[in-house]
């Protein structure tokens, strides 16, 4: 059994990268969104030309973007939502439903303090975690039957 | 033609009543999550017996709301998605998401300062508007082909 | 709002009968299979004639039976599958498990003695209940949005 | 022509084992759920935290067993369901039902007692077998179309 | 619960107007193909102008007719196919394919003689009847719990 | 038997009112696109705000028009696709494509110095016709059997 | 691009092999049915134990032959349905109806003196052939864009 | 990540190569028709017979190209439209038609001039491009995160 892995949310910490280095071994492929915020931002209108108007600069860029993201979630089997701690994270939300309504099964990684606001979410996934190795831990156990400890 | 719109978002206006309102006399059935916010949160443990951990309190509300929001929107032509002034309303995004990925007509509902955090939803939609209205007229110009003015 | 409730499982106490009346003046359609235990198990061969071999005998009975279930279970919107005392029951987990991968929205009703053994099914439904008085309370949530009490 | 075949429910006996090493040679991969008892039931809780109530202690592990078995089905082209001596076995029945809605083909492998409390679930399957043998015999026969003997 | 039946197959004899006549004061809704045979061949050229070669003149009509056929079995609960004493009935055989690719729930009403010709159809049906009046039956049964005799 | 026919296309002539007309009596709905080329043009800027980039003015209102014909497209059994003299007319062979990959009977209507460069669209169709009367033909011979003269 | 194609229908000529061997350099896999008549007759009690009856012993090969059947059809990317000279060949015609419905190009395989007979499979195929060899021409040109001749 | 890409539409100037060569290093598959002009109008009747009547000489032709163009289609993650400066182009259309329903990410490549007629092509597209360079830059940042410049 092979697992393709969708990492989606939150770009500002190094969440990401501490679920790969911790799956290293594993049979998992991962994906993601651009996270470059900048080059997330602006693809729209770097390659396909400017906009004088901010709404359709990032609709230009938004879509773009979905090209990779609704790809990425279509192709995945577990797909990994993370909350972090600022902004509105719509988009993580978004993808949340969206995987959700595909099937997926679906994993959050959020604090705490959200446990409310995210309570519709929660309820749609297979796993509340706070930590990205708890993450590493469940494909580790899904894939191998070995738990921690 | 006939249409079934499924009003998701924030429950803390009136804009549903407007909308429903606005759009008496036209094909529309409406419907919409449970607006009842203490009835929303308790209605797990209302009926299913108390839970002391508040997740699981609100993680057997959810569920059982889910019986409900997700229905609406599998039935649904059209969904409404209104994000409000407040809260993380992560609920809505989710919901557009899903709505989204089963092929749903979007429309959000949203103001002008959360465009950039709404960029990939409003990519995902047929129309972004502000105002209840707007969607009114949305919806009878789908009917009847009139628009405003 | 109206909802298409399929109520499997259990046929030996009166739990059907409990939900529908109790569910009396909300807009639900009951559905269900044949409960009469002879008819259930002779009908094949009393229509398409007997067989000397008890496991063709039950064959042809339970494909006549399955034009019926799968049709009420793929109409429903929400599928109640009750748990009872006795016998192995794995038509009723059969319908949850049929029933979850339609996406349809599966309420258990069974007993906490059960509860280990049912923790998968458990786990794919919207509520886990005890009580008949449960769902009725539910279906009324789910349509009308009021509580119990 | 390969075979992706998951090895559904039984998990006290080596039928699983018998079928992996009776189909040798043949081009099939084989998959199925974690058999380790103990991991099986506390992988919740081992990996995201303690349950004070044993409902969510096991729930939360359902949940996370979930992810590989409805991977394991869905990936499946053939669906082999063990029903054994002891236990409710609900589990098996269910994930019976979730193969037949999905289309999968289905093999039952049960002991002729059981014959007439799973006569839907043989009702679904295009075979029903009472040795790991036989079902090794099968998929020779599916895959190679050489028949024992 | 009610029924939406399709009657496929055979033309030359009056076993539609026997079930029909036998369903009366049952909620089913009949359809099937056009009967007239003459009509049934022509349409295309009446309708879109004459062909003089004869592929091209069954094609016309085929395609035309296909519209009726293919919109009867997609909207039918249950698909019966009749395979009479004479001809190659291959659009019979086809329609059943077709309609157990969909999911439909397949009753064949044939002759005892084409039982090893049919058994690839047999096997994809719930249910083998010879008689007419044995459809009744299964629809009666399924529609109200009711047996024969 | 009930027929949604769906009416793509040309908007110039007076050929959905021929059809409308022609089939009074049959057990058809029709839908089609707003034809009012104004109101569909300006559709989007009049409800949702001016823009005064072209592509952008005509983006919105394609994306409001698109809420009514995917809807209508969708929900059709036959769609009918209307190729007039003038005009590039994407969009209808969009439409056809559109209902071709949902699988909707299609009816082409179209003039013989087109044939060649709709050779394509007409593969896909199950008729092609050069009248509106030939497609009223259609839908009373689908519907009752009937064939013209 | 590669080519999954499944050989449907008539068994007792080398019409696979000449496919099979024209294809030879393309890049095509190839898959179909038992072609060992005796053992595709009797797979079903050679494994699961003999039946007395017949319509039970054929019962239970044509669904072990399901299992391959509908898988190849299932994966492949193109059905070629072979009606020969002799037999009613329903399986063959169920096949095409299968493949139809799930969408699969569906090339036909017949001779001319069973044109009319065939005229409703025909109209779902996108090509009609009388050759082995025709079929591998049109493999050829769909991967290679190369004619005969 | 990998991406299949089906380029579609016009075959009179050497876009298909510009992008293939630009796009040279990623992991990016292309496919699309067979654009030997006279091949494709042809492929029919050298094939499978003569048609005196151009309409099926031309039917048959678009059938075969058919089987190539539809799989091309539904394995593509990514469908690019180019439209050119000739011809009624309307089977580009119906590509993007019969792509952008089964929700393939759809790329327009067009003119400025044919922007209006255009406009619910567009409205379907994630980008809109008027150049394959630009296409390159999609597929690039699509798979890499890497913008131009």
């Amino acid at each position: 059994m092979a697992l393709n892995v969708y990492l989606s949310g939150e770009i500002h910490t190094d969440w990401r990268e501490q679920i790969v280095t911790g799956a290293e071994g594993l049979d998992v492929t991962f994906s993601g969104p651009v996270t470059d915020h900048a080059a997330s931002d602006d693809c729209g209108v770097a390659i396909l030309g400017e906009e004088p108007n901010k709404y359709w600069h990032d609709h230009k860029g938004a879509k773009v973007n979905a090209i990779r993201t609704r790809l990425g979630i279509e192709k995945a089997d577990v797909v990994v939502v993370r909350f972090g701690e600022k902004y509105k994270q719509w988009n993580a939300a978004f993808d949340a439903g969206y995987a959700s309504a595909l099937g997926k099964s679906l994993i959050v990684l959020s604090m705490p303090e959200h446990q409310h606001a995210l309570k519709e979410v929660h309820a749609a996934a297979l796993a509340t975690a706070e930590e990205p190795e708890q993450v590493v831990q469940i494909l580790r156990y899904v894939l191998n039957g070995s738990l921690p400890g």
